[in-house]
């Protein structure tokens, strides 16, 4: 990134629900651009140091997750593939995290609301306390890095595509290098969704929701086609997590969606009994902090995923 | 572990293939008790440095992967947890990787056998040549250690279960913690299939296999029943492998075996671009060091599963 030059900021203002790719440009900018853009939150700033519970089962469900944008990249044709310099962020200091129901790998086992709110010192970035059973370490990234899609319409912003979108991939943060596969004149890219920390996985659907001022450079690769997102990571991706060891809990199935969900159940019980938590107050902290990880793939009939929840929270 | 203690040995002619609890035990032993397993392979000692690749197709698949015991755990009861700590590994400095036809993540695409042999020095640990492509670190390990199940009869040793087994977990290493659930009076534990690295997933269905003897300490927990295997690692468990970061690709599908299939396919695309390796040879490499890490699990309906190359291989 270049210090001296001049960074075109977006507001958040520009932030649209979705993605189509009629959707007007709010700038349009040579390959090679640096932008800093402001990123509301997943609940679109619904959320407040002053939200209740309650306020949950209110969310309003056609507002979720706004992402700031689109830009129109200058040359950018279907084929090429942008590449996303994901430079730094500003963080807010504030983040929630929630069990929306209905959303979740637990949806059935979860049907009530939970909400936590956090307080994190921006400069520091120390670890951040989750009530009185943790503190977990941040690493702010952006959940939803996008481009719109071939197909005409509005799709909603929820499910990742081929173009990204909603990845909600954790070592998207400060530092990598995300490419990703054009599909229209233009690109026409947008981001939000920061998270001040999450777990791979996103077990619970919401991390350490927090809105944030991200800078990022757009530049075009072209004659390397893609056929999905892939990144590059400068360094080490869990250290931040690592350090004192993990409690890992496996799932053991002939699919891999019901070792996951098995998984997760063995760590919550055990988060539970050890740790006295409640439950839902456990499925949140596994979303913000545990690791979903597919051990074996290859065993048949039966596949073994282990949920890695890191020591350092409890230290 | 106790190191002034006589440690027993129970030597590799006492190894079974498959689970059954009908098998006489070597040994009986106390809890608290150390043994040093002296573990073959889990080609049996098929394959040598002398080996070819026109010897995958004879491999004898009713001798594949011994696991030397049962032993007797004194006092272990159905409902009990045997807890087994990790205490160190001997290895042999041999090893083979082999795409053994019709098995792994890729058997459709990957239908012609291919071998790997690795040469690996046992004092230093330095991480092993593969070919002229990459040198793999290496992290010995237990892909197989169990119990005996409660049904009666032969079980196939290639699937995990909840008493364990062939779980090919990477990070059951030395100073890890196994718990598994007891089924069976005496537990009757065995373990094999010993490994000098593998990645998360073991993408092609094999890992650098290799003989090496394993010391562990087998205990028993009472009055705290289990589900299904968990562990505890003593400390970070990549750290092998992530120095240099990683390059990363997704898979995004409703269905994780599409998606991880994806995100695999999408590594070994870029390993042959980049790296000019032949296709089989980066499918191998990706199993021995490759990890599938599902990001997200909940951006209804799409999952996002990304398979991470670490780039230390190529430093």
């Amino acid at each position: 990134m270049c210090q001296n030059c001049l960074i075109k900021t977006i507001h958040s203002v520009h932030s649209h629900f979705g993605w189509d790719n009629s959707f007007v440009p709010v700038e349009r900018v040579a390959p090679g651009t640096t932008l800093e853009f402001h990123c509301r939150d997943s609940s679109n700033g619904y959320f407040t140091p002053n939200s209740v519970t309650a306020d949950v089962a209110n969310m309003p469900f056609d507002k979720i997750n706004p992402v700031t944008g689109p830009i129109f990249i200058e040359g950018a044709m279907p084929g090429d593939v942008v590449k996303v310099t994901i430079d730094s962020f500003k963080p807010s200091g504030f983040g929630w995290t929630a069990n929306i129901p209905g959303f979740g790998l637990l949806a059935d086992q979860f049907k009530d609301p939970a909400l936590a709110l956090w307080h994190y010192d921006t400069q520091s970035l120390a670890p951040a306390a989750f009530g009185e059973f943790a503190k977990v370490p941040l690493k702010p990234f952006a959940g939803t890095i996008g481009l719109a899609p071939a197909e005409a319409g509005l799709h909603s912003v929820v499910p990742p595509r081929r173009v990204g979108g909603n990845l909600d991939i954790r070592d998207l943060a400060a530092g990598t290098t995300l490419y990703l596969p054009v599909e229209v004149e233009g690109a026409l890219f947008s981001i939000g969704d920061t998270h001040a920390a999450q777990g791979d996985g996103e077990v619970c659907g919401t991390a350490i929701e927090s809105q944030m001022d991200v800078v990022v450079t757009l530049d075009l690769v072209k004659d390397t086609p893609l056929r999905a997102p892939r990144f590059s990571t400068p360094g080490p991706v869990t250290r931040h997590l690592d350090s004192a060891g993990y409690e890992a809990f496996t799932g053991i199935a002939p699919d891999l969606m019901q070792a996951s969900r098995d998984a997760l159940s063995n760590a919550i019980d055990w988060l539970c009994r050890e740790h006295g938590m409640p439950a839902e107050q456990a499925y949140m902290l596994c979303s913000v902090c545990g690791d979903l990880r597919i051990s074996e793939i290859v065993d048949m009939p039966n596949w073994v995923v282990s949920f890695y929840v890191p020591k350092v929270v409890f230290a």
